[in-house]
């Protein structure tokens, strides 16, 4: 540990998304310090980006009135694949171009702190489980649906990664054999079913065939904004067609929940992304009634679902843990 | 520990099944030193049962020629649900009237020596993992195709159970949402379409309809004896309805076992049950196949999947390996 940093100096938490960095300092017990947020401006190339984490990072000591000499590490949640224990992003479908990006090392040497890397998504479930709605359970896993569906999972209190720092590609178990095709290339994933994305293309679809709808109304007459919120809205305004399309994404991700239950047997599932922030309860009460119908054995005691608590907060609040556990076992 | 044992004494493990009771004394080392197979005669009521398991043991101690004195521990595999930190079998599928039987205590009663009762499939896995196919992997799942399909799973060297002791349960994942109907009542389950049970269903479908087939002249024309063997042999004839129902439970297998390692990414996958040892490698490859074309990311180490090596011994191994592991630690 270098001078001026304690055991209860504070880290950053940095999140490493397609159009935007966030990055957060962050105190031992959880709370935020100080912020900053910048556009990624992926376009520009991974040298532009890699300067504007660092930037972001400095902002946000700044926003804390910390000197980043008092900032014991960062941590960085990024979209994978990527492989924590070097802190190399193998490459990221939002940002193009990036191949075996030493992430760590290159943010560790522009600010002369320990750097760890991490999957986004595997971040946003650490951080649910330690500060959020899965407080206190051993075992939980993360559920993340917006444009795809993602996934992490708390094993006796711990990140899983996996033999090959894979697990958690929950959007990819098949649920429908056969079924759509899927961003994957694949058939029948949960994403090709039940994320915001399938949701929008059977939306489209049935518009486009003249099915009665609010959709036009609420989101223009090119369907240009089927954003979570619209959809919530159209939901919550009764139409139709949404009920439908929505009503059918949660049956798959109710099935898809008792598979993981009847797999691994967790004590909670956590929801969190885009269509549980604008729909609330209301998308999760379907999805646990289907998966509650379909857990072994069927006299067992139910297991409990539960809605993301810290929204937006828990992509930098699931780095800076990272940056805490890790920096003080390595 | 009593008089007589030491940490080298061995145990008897005992795999409790609808139509036989197996119990084999097992050395610390994992040899099995004796045996003694009984009828399990489930109708005569479990009193009788609990009292054959006893004398199996007893039985298998006199041909191992060890004093039952010099036992350290039973363990006994049962069919689920059950309770492994109480020994209660809860209920038994395969034991008609057996309710919160408190299997553990009785035999302990019966016999003077402590008794540890798990899951049957879940002892099979652990057999794999510390003896077969499984060995040197700290990640492991098992996978049973028989008349139905069970599993088990073996996470960072340990057998796992859950938070409601049900893990394992991998036979109700669903991959074809909507699909056929399971005996567990909902539809679409991977023991709806790939058991043994489901490849029987369509092949006396597509016998009904006249579909060319060599299984009346191998099973005899109310195709009584549809075995695992009987099957192996018509696919190797190139029976053609064989062929394609056996094929398509390859592929839901193939897409199953994807979604787990998508999930959890393991190092390992085990097949065992009576499908994988009549046909072996062919129909462990399509499997393979199908389920390292489903791998997240694409371009990831592929993980591997194996036969099971232990075969009928995998139950008896387990239920020892479950002995000397609780009596050791407890």
């Amino acid at each position: 540990m270098g001078t001026g940093q304690s055991s209860s100096s504070p880290v950053v938490g940095v999140d490493l998304g397609g159009t935007k960095i966030s990055a957060a300092v962050v105190s031992r017990a959880g709370k935020i310090l100080g912020r900053a947020r910048k556009r990624t401006k992926a376009h520009l190339g991974a040298a532009e980006v890699l300067a504007r984490i660092s930037l972001a990072v400095r902002q946000a000591a700044e926003d804390a009135e910390t000197p980043m000499a008092k900032v014991a590490a960062v941590g960085i949640g990024a979209p994978g694949p990527l492989d924590p224990s070097s802190g190399v992003l193998l490459s990221a479908p939002n940002l193009p171009g990036w191949h075996d990006v030493p992430l760590a090392r290159e943010i560790s040497e522009a600010l002369g702190i320990p750097v760890y890397v991490e999957n986004d998504v595997n971040l946003g479930t650490l951080s649910e489980h330690v500060l959020g709605a899965g407080r206190g359970t051993k075992d939980m896993v993360g559920v993340f649906v917006g444009t795809g569906v993602g996934g992490g999972l708390i094993l006796d209190g711990r990140l899983r990664s996996g033999a090959r720092h894979a697990a958690g590609e929950i959007g990819h178990m098949v649920v429908a054999a056969g079924g759509p095709y899927c961003g994957c290339g694949r058939q029948g994933c949960l994403e090709a079913v039940a994320s915001r994305t399938a949701m929008e293309r059977d939306l489209r679809a049935g518009i486009a065939a003249g099915r009665e709808s609010l959709l036009p109304e609420l989101a223009g007459p090119r369907l240009k904004r089927l954003t979570s919120s619209v959809l919530a809205r159209a939901w919550k305004g009764g139409c139709p067609l949404t009920r439908e399309v929505v009503g059918r994404a949660q049956w798959y991700l109710g099935l898809h929940a008792a598979s993981i239950v009847n797999l691994l047997d967790p004590e909670m599932l956590v929801y969190g992304g885009g269509m549980t922030e604008a729909m609330g309860e209301e998308f999760l009460a379907p999805i646990r009634e289907v998966a509650l119908q379909h857990l072994m054995p069927k006299d067992s005691a139910p297991i409990r679902l539960a809605a993301a608590k810290l929204g937006d907060d828990a992509g930098v609040l699931g780095a800076a843990l990272l940056a805490q556990q890790r920096s003080t076992t390595e």
